[in-house]
């Protein structure tokens, strides 16, 4: 199960209503903060979500509305007495940026803040553990800007507790079951790991793609993600507007969705021109079927 | 007249009611930003206030609950297509901040902005034209932190219009006799300035000084201020901790404005400890009598 819960989703400078780009993802046990515009830390508070629980936080990239909110989030984990290490990664200038205003408020964190700093032009791997793994999406804005792409791990084998009971197998083999291996009964028969396990689950990924004008060459990438958030700044007929930004039409993020085969598209990143976001849907399931509107406090699971 | 609305006056973090330190004086058809916290921006709007009429903001110091919301304000104007020049007041480094994440996004102002670091340890005057007049007010935090002091000059004298049409006056003299000039009439007969004229209104003063220590000396800067804005992050049996981190109690707060005879003092920068500010008025009227409490929202006339 993943959970989405998104802080912010609209472009360009937060307003009374509508809050710029920040989504939480909670994927494995983590709570990866993905962007950070402008008042995301108050949006952490009236979701009640526990500021401890966030290590990680992904900057697509250094343009203020994904990534104002930042200086502030990090003092505020200091006057909140963090001790945990927080780890941020982005594009390069990211580091020198916090710490030059951690420096000038001589308001250096008393946890330990490493900034993973990006510059690579193609995908490359920026976390993984032993449940999920990060890596980057190369997209193409008017700054250096990265989506990332979280990925679950495939887990391990589930056992069949009815079958191993019924063959009394010793608990202690249960995690070697699991691991994949056969059992070998004291009577020599072998039972086959197949009959004595489940598959495990299919692993989710969600992949977030803002900012970004239309790239088709990120499908590879993102091929069969279960969700795919993508920004669809403007409708298709502001698509020169949309070139000349560097952003993408709700069409456009259809087709990626499209060719990519992802399970679910998320829109978001609206322009605050238009009055409703309705249209974006619309105009995206002319191309895609399955087609979700992200809003500021919508929680998504999948 | 002079008209003070509080953006935000708690200390410490933006949370979902409260907001840290900015304030909007209006004064002789000025609109004077005080201190920009994040999500300053929204508050300006939730007020409606027209963000092409604001020229000058005074920055008090460079800690993030002061200064947070500049960087977004400084491309809200952009995006809004200002074209008006920016002028901001504050210590040195807050020009080095602010290019270095302009920069980073590749989003250059295109009105110009300026900047006006302080470093003096003195009062010094930042701004004057022919109505008003700022002067910094040097205070005693734990990163170097100015006040400020925004005086009305004295007008021209009124004229005293029953008068002056009593003894046929060329309106041509008009301004002359604002100006202060006596008028000689054809008949030889000189009619002194005092009959033609009542004396112009009082100057209006108001004196922000937050964040700071308890500072007597600042008592002859901000003599006879007819408002004075004062931190008091704590009440006075926290006094060793607002010591410690150098900040006022409510109590040190109404000893400066008792010394200093100001007309009202208004408290603020309140700890979020503290479930009811009601008490810090209470322990400063003990001290002096007119004080108001600062309420985000809230709007003064003096």
């Amino acid at each position: 199960m993943m959970k989405l819960t998104i802080l912010g989703c609209y472009a360009a400078t937060p307003r009374t209503l509508t809050n710029p780009t920040s989504q939480l993802l909670e994927i494995k046990n983590h709570m990866f903060l993905i962007d950070c515009g402008e008042g995301t830390q108050v949006q952490l508070r009236k979701h009640k979500i526990k500021f401890s629980r966030i290590n990680h936080i992904f900057i697509s990239h250094l343009h203020g509305d994904h990534f104002f909110g930042l200086p502030g989030l990090v003092s505020t984990f200091r006057l909140l007495g963090r001790e945990k290490e927080l780890h941020v990664y982005g594009p390069k200038g990211i580091k020198e940026a916090i710490t030059l205003l951690l420096k000038l408020g001589d308001s250096w964190t008393n946890y330990n803040l490493y900034f993973h700093e990006l510059t690579a032009k193609e995908s490359v791997l920026v976390y993984e553990d032993d449940k999920v793994t990060v890596e980057t999406i190369p997209l193409n804005h008017r700054v250096y800007t990265n989506g990332y792409l979280f990925k679950e791990k495939i887990g391990q084998r589930k056992l069949n507790i009815e079958v191993a009971e019924k063959y009394k197998i010793d608990k202690l083999y249960y995690q070697n079951i699991k691991n994949g291996k056969d059992i070998t009964l004291d009577s020599g028969k072998t039972i086959p790991n197949s009959e004595l396990t489940f598959s495990p689950d299919v692993p989710m990924s969600y992949a977030f793609c803002s900012d970004t004008a239309y790239k088709p060459d990120i499908v590879p990438i993102i091929k069969n993600a279960t969700v795919l958030y993508h920004e669809s700044t403007f409708l298709h007929n502001e698509e020169e507007l949309a070139k000349k930004t560097k952003h993408a039409t709700a069409k456009e993020a259809a087709v990626i969705a499209a060719e990519a085969r992802v399970g679910t598209l998320v829109l978001g990143h609206y322009s605050t021109r238009y009055k409703s976001i309705e249209l974006f849907k619309t105009e995206a399931k002319e191309v895609f079927g399955n087609v979700r509107l992200a809003e500021d406090g919508k929680v998504f699971e999948f």
